[in-house]
């Protein structure tokens, strides 16, 4: 049996697993990622960590997979960037690494390897033709294409979050307008059901849940009142899932996807999210790919960063 | 030498041309579609000049391909319907004409079949990850992934015309709500055009130009008028590269191509047009794919689909 070490690199935490060519976890630890103040202590405990898990572990492990949040070139091995983690630009990554641990080493950006994970050992498991998107800070996605990850001509293919929905649309960070992050981002979820509440239409108990402290609002805590009954986080929900669904449409009609994937923490709000996205796209969307199309829940949840990451090195091996 | 009989099926006209295996066009013939009242006619128009080229050429035919309007499985060599052109109902055409006229035959839709020309033969050789627009009564697109037509999992992936530009925008008739056609295809162009002249905000000798009777005007004239430097002209094709190059913000941000093809009629306004487009998508999408992604004109205007056929063709035959 063959074996590899997959790494999750996110601004919170960094998860590091041993793993089976069948991608199941026989080991995993964790680091809390502030924890390190520069590049060079998280690499140092990058080395420490798989070189711990490559002595004390009997079987012989082939590669290391990273998953990374920001610009990565898969190809030369370098981390352009990181989205929420300071003092990376342009580093050689997979270089340093593999002249450290001796493995060959393999680079991605994580949405591109929790495409991976749920297109071969997830809910997507043998389609052709998915697009994967992330809801959460950020609004991310990962495109595969008969099969293959698809990364674009610079790599930073999968850009779901920055389709414009509204050609003059609220300024978005990235320069664009009405871009669909700019609407279903946790933070612009938040800062518009406050403003709803201010408002206050419908009668609602999500101050109850907040101790009447509006800054504490998450979108999590707007999934427990939508589950609980409220109205106004139904409404709330509902008004977000229909901008993803108009968004998707537009994929739908571009892409014409097998299948979508959603994941990430929004997703979490469950059944309302899934059911108004399922009934957007069907009225926005052309007839036959919109019948076509399958639109499910991302099924590796906290674990598809580590299996992504062993399936990318895995891939990146019979590649070589 | 190995030769390849090329058709475009279009709802004006119908080309049937006779090319070389570096896709030089050495004979061709047109019919003119509503001559057929019918498809069987049509077939039989089909069969007939197919044959003639044939027995008359004295090179080695290997091959048919065909380009259709309208939605179309490459695969089992089927015509769903035709845009235009009636009584098309799934018809396996292949099938048919492979019987009569003892040849492979290849078919796929006419926007497939002009990206297909433009990759191999026009403005995107050798290009890996290419996307296609054509602007004309509808706005179709064709997509090119690692060098190969990608046509997602029913066949009708490209539809760039039916992204959404705005969630509230005005009815499509593909069911859709902003979708891009709606706002620069063909009548739409003409309709916003006599629009904007009947309110005269800007001096325009546009109605000059058609006698005063609006009823006719085109895009084609609006190009003119823009060319003599009108300046309701100019404002006019602004405000359509801007949806368009909104649009293609989208598709830059999502698909990350090297390259982006803009054909058909309305692409024949030129600078004014491609400047904008530019510009815009310069301004809305990420910095790096719009940074990389080169926007050109086709090249290969009323051949494209003659070429593309005979590729389709070629290709269809290597595959086998």
């Amino acid at each position: 049996m063959k074996y590899y070490i997959g790494v999750d690199i996110g601004a919170t935490n960094i998860k590091i697993g041993l793993l089976d060519a069948n991608f199941k976890i026989l080991r995993k630890k964790k680091l809390y990622t502030p924890t390190f103040s520069n590049k060079e202590d998280l690499i140092e405990a990058l080395v420490e960590n798989i070189t711990l898990f490559k002595k004390s572990s009997k079987c012989k492990i082939k590669g290391v997979g990273i998953g990374l949040p920001g610009l990565v070139n898969p190809e030369k091995g370098l981390v352009y960037r990181l989205v929420n983690i300071s003092g990376w630009n342009n580093v050689y990554l997979k270089k340093i690494l593999e002249s450290r641990i001796g493995l060959p080493v393999f680079l991605d950006n994580d949405v591109n390897v929790m495409t991976l994970a749920e297109v071969r050992c997830g809910c997507a498991r043998g389609a052709k033709n998915v697009v994967c998107i992330t809801l959460g800070t950020g609004v991310g996605g990962g495109i595969v294409i008969e099969g293959k990850l698809y990364r674009g001509a610079t790599f930073s293919a999968g850009e779901i979050g920055h389709i414009p929905l509204n050609e003059e649309g609220p300024l978005c960070n990235c320069g664009g307008k009405g871009c669909l992050e700019r609407y279903v981002g946790n933070k612009y979820i938040v800062a518009g059901a406050v403003d709803k509440i201010k408002k206050a239409p419908l009668p609602t108990k999500i101050p109850d849940l907040v101790n009447n402290d509006l800054t504490k609002l998450t979108p999590e805590i707007l999934s427990k009142a939508c589950r609980k009954g409220d109205l106004m986080a139904k409404e709330i929900w509902q008004n977000i899932a229909r901008h993803i669904g108009i968004c998707l449409a537009g994929v739908v009609n571009l892409l014409n996807p097998e299948m979508i994937v959603i994941g990430g923490g929004v997703a979490e709000a469950g059944e309302i999210l899934f059911k108004t996205i399922e009934k957007t796209v069907k009225e926005r969307a052309l007839d036959l790919p919109a019948r076509t199309v399958k639109i499910v829940a991302a099924k590796l949840k906290e674990n598809s960063g580590l299996i992504g990451a062993a399936v990318l090195a895995k891939e990146g091996l019979n590649l070589d």
